[in-house]
């Protein structure tokens, strides 16, 4: 009879199969000193473009002010125990107001993080009978909720209405067949690796023609788009049809934690139900408080999103004027699509790394299919224009080596021992 | 055709259909002042029984001093990333080793949230022809974690050895059958509603019988149990037999996040597959300093431990010689057993917290049957033996209305306006 742990420890996984060469540098590296454009890896300093940082807040001498404040003042246990039992605070339901009120809805309800709220969101909403609609590209906390989900879900092809739509449909018949349920339907305000938007226009105009729930997870709009930075519900011109509007604090507030926003009757039930916050403990007071203080910059100080899409458009436009292939990307997430196998990948990563002096993501094969490389910028406003300049000579440079063969090796390069 | 929403709307869950009633007082009471035996409520001073602090370390000065110098080193937002991409550290790494070393176990790996780390551990270590062996009264996130998996699931009775063999045969027999998969089997080292330590003892002894692997929660039992504060396989003997230990910080440690502790192997296989740490932001740093400063205590200042037992065997003891059924606890966690309907529940509660000043959490139906009422007090190293004697008495005068049925009333009353 076989060991459960003995197949586990075969592979260890798409990328715990590479462990041995990529621990320390291509996974679990360590960035050193403040959060910024420049960080140290490996005791050398490197323009860093992995940090979903978007507004720079994460080391601004306000944040920094407020965090050591509030640390100071509560210390990081308070309060203890789940929101429900014993881990409320006029702190906790402040911020819930305030985020309601940003988002332009009647409620709002504070996650403890961003992936088991939603995980648990989509659990407490779907009943056997509900259906849920999905677009394929979602993030893995959708993914792990609709898991959860024992009635049927229809994936559509990623931002792909007319499919959308066929899905909808046979959801809605499906329904009328059991004569029991409902549809929600699940999509990203911004896709975290395309950096394409989701088309709420489009699928809010079908629910003139079809009865769902729209539920939306912005991680990367929020404070990124729309006037306000209300996210891609405001950008779009569609913030009131979003029904359960959700954003992490972990990218544009520099944070954790997360929050929901809808109407007040939904909202209610949720506080009440989310497996995920009943059994876990509260969000720690020098979080909630630095949250409210992150928000509160967020919404006044537009420099900072100006400057953002300052960055997001230098940074853009020199991409496409060199050439490079950014994909359908509207949002400060900058993807930049390459041919190269995984070796090669890796020997132009360690390039960039060691000689550039540029630390960025990548994903490759198993994430994406073989032969693809993806580079994964996020600008932020806290980088420069020289920042830029660089990076962009630095992709120039190695880009050519890659289409001249320069990367070719025979295995994946030893990175631990880089 | 029905919005999803409806049926929500119609009922708002076990607890949430009482919220008009029992908000602010019953569900999201709000706890002032800092975290301690006494704490303030509604504008007065209570003795609190429903924090987990068991060694008193949330308002320790150390630790008040360690939380506020790492928040003003760092700042809140750091490090950015899941550890795996951009949120890896030094400290990070060291907490991992300390509690590996305090386990004696060759590994250990840091989760965010403990709801959300055992829920994908499970769903990590668990393919489709493995089979999942459990104790009956598993909490949450095991359950969760479980409904994550595709393949079978045998439930054994609560902490009932004779059961668990009968479903590990049931598993054993399905395996030989399917020729392939192996056994997880999960348990608590102790159950947070009974207080009573799952049967390690007992179930690592069918080890030589039957083939599996022993997954253990032990929230509760870490930093309370065991001579150095180790847990409940400490305590009893078998440390070196449960493969997978696990504690949340969010009790002894009177902090967030959690840890996984067992072989390198596994650990490592752990450390590049579990989706909620894969897509979830790394914790915090102050967090992490925090922790490494919360263990330090809680390993070298045995006086911490022997204060809670001196206060445990006090209340149990005291409970014991007043007649209360405190049930099967051999822990810190000491429910008190009563018969009453839920009005009667709730007129109990609110006499003792208004009258006699004492804050505890009930259990009602629909958690528990119908007629029955448990209390949950949870004794820590911060209370004092005034505190118990208060509340021993408050509980006397308390259960004697109860008997006379001095608590019956028509309907639940309005906690809220209370």
């Amino acid at each position: 009879m076989a060991d459960i742990f003995d197949k586990l420890l075969k592979h260890y996984g798409p990328i715990g199969q590479h462990r041995e060469r990529a621990h320390g540098y291509f996974a679990f590296p360590k960035l050193e000193g403040p959060i910024g454009p420049r960080m140290i890896f490996r005791g050398k300093e490197k323009i860093v473009w992995s940090l979903n940082n978007y507004l720079g807040l994460a080391n601004h001498p306000e944040v920094r002010k407020a965090d050591e404040d509030a640390a100071r003042e509560f210390g990081l246990a308070l309060p203890m125990g789940a929101r429900m039992m014993s881990g409320n605070s006029n702190y906790h339901e402040q911020l819930e107001q305030e985020l309601a009120a940003f988002e332009g809805k009647e409620d709002a309800f504070l996650l403890n993080y961003g992936y088991q709220g939603v995980v648990s969101i989509i659990d407490a909403l779907c009943g056997r009978h509900d259906v849920i609609v999905y677009d394929a590209e979602s993030h893995a906390c959708i993914i792990d909720g609709v898991r959860l989900h024992a009635g049927h879900r229809y994936v559509y092809k990623h931002n792909d209405i007319e499919d959308f739509e066929k899905q909808l449909q046979r959801a809605t018949t499906l329904i009328e067949k059991q004569n029991a349920g409902g549809i929600l339907v699940i999509t990203e305000g911004v896709f975290g690796m395309g950096g394409d938007q989701g088309k709420l226009r489009e699928i809010v105009a079908l629910k003139k023609k079809y009865s769902f729930r729209l539920f939306v997870d912005d991680a990367h709009g929020f404070g990124t788009l729309g006037k306000t930075g209300a996210g891609a519900g405001e950008e779009q011109g569609v913030q009131d049809q979003i029904d359960l509007y959700f954003s992490t604090f972990a990218k544009s507030m520099a944070s954790i934690g997360a929050f929901v926003a809808g109407d007040k009757g939904i909202i209610d039930y949720l506080r009440y139900n989310l497996r995920s916050q009943i059994f876990a403990k509260s969000l720690p007071m020098p979080i909630t408080v630095g949250n409210l203080k992150r928000l509160e910059l967020l919404r006044t100080r537009p420099e900072l999103k100006e400057k953002l899409w300052n960055n997001v458009r230098k940074l853009q436009s020199g991409l496409l004027e060199k050439g490079f292939d950014i994909g359908a990307s509207n949002s400060a997430v900058t993807p930049i699509y390459m041919k190269g196998d995984v070796p090669e990948a890796t020997a132009m990563v360690m390039d960039l790394r060691e000689n550039y002096h540029i630390f960025c993501s990548i994903v490759v094969y198993p994430v994406i299919p073989k032969g693809q490389i993806i580079y994964r910028i996020i600008p932020t406003a806290a980088h420069s224009f020289e920042d830029i300049e660089l990076t962009l000579k630095a992709f120039e440079a190695t880009k050519r080596k890659l289409d001249a063969g320069d990367y070719k090796v025979e295995a994946i390069p030893d990175m631990a021992q880089a």
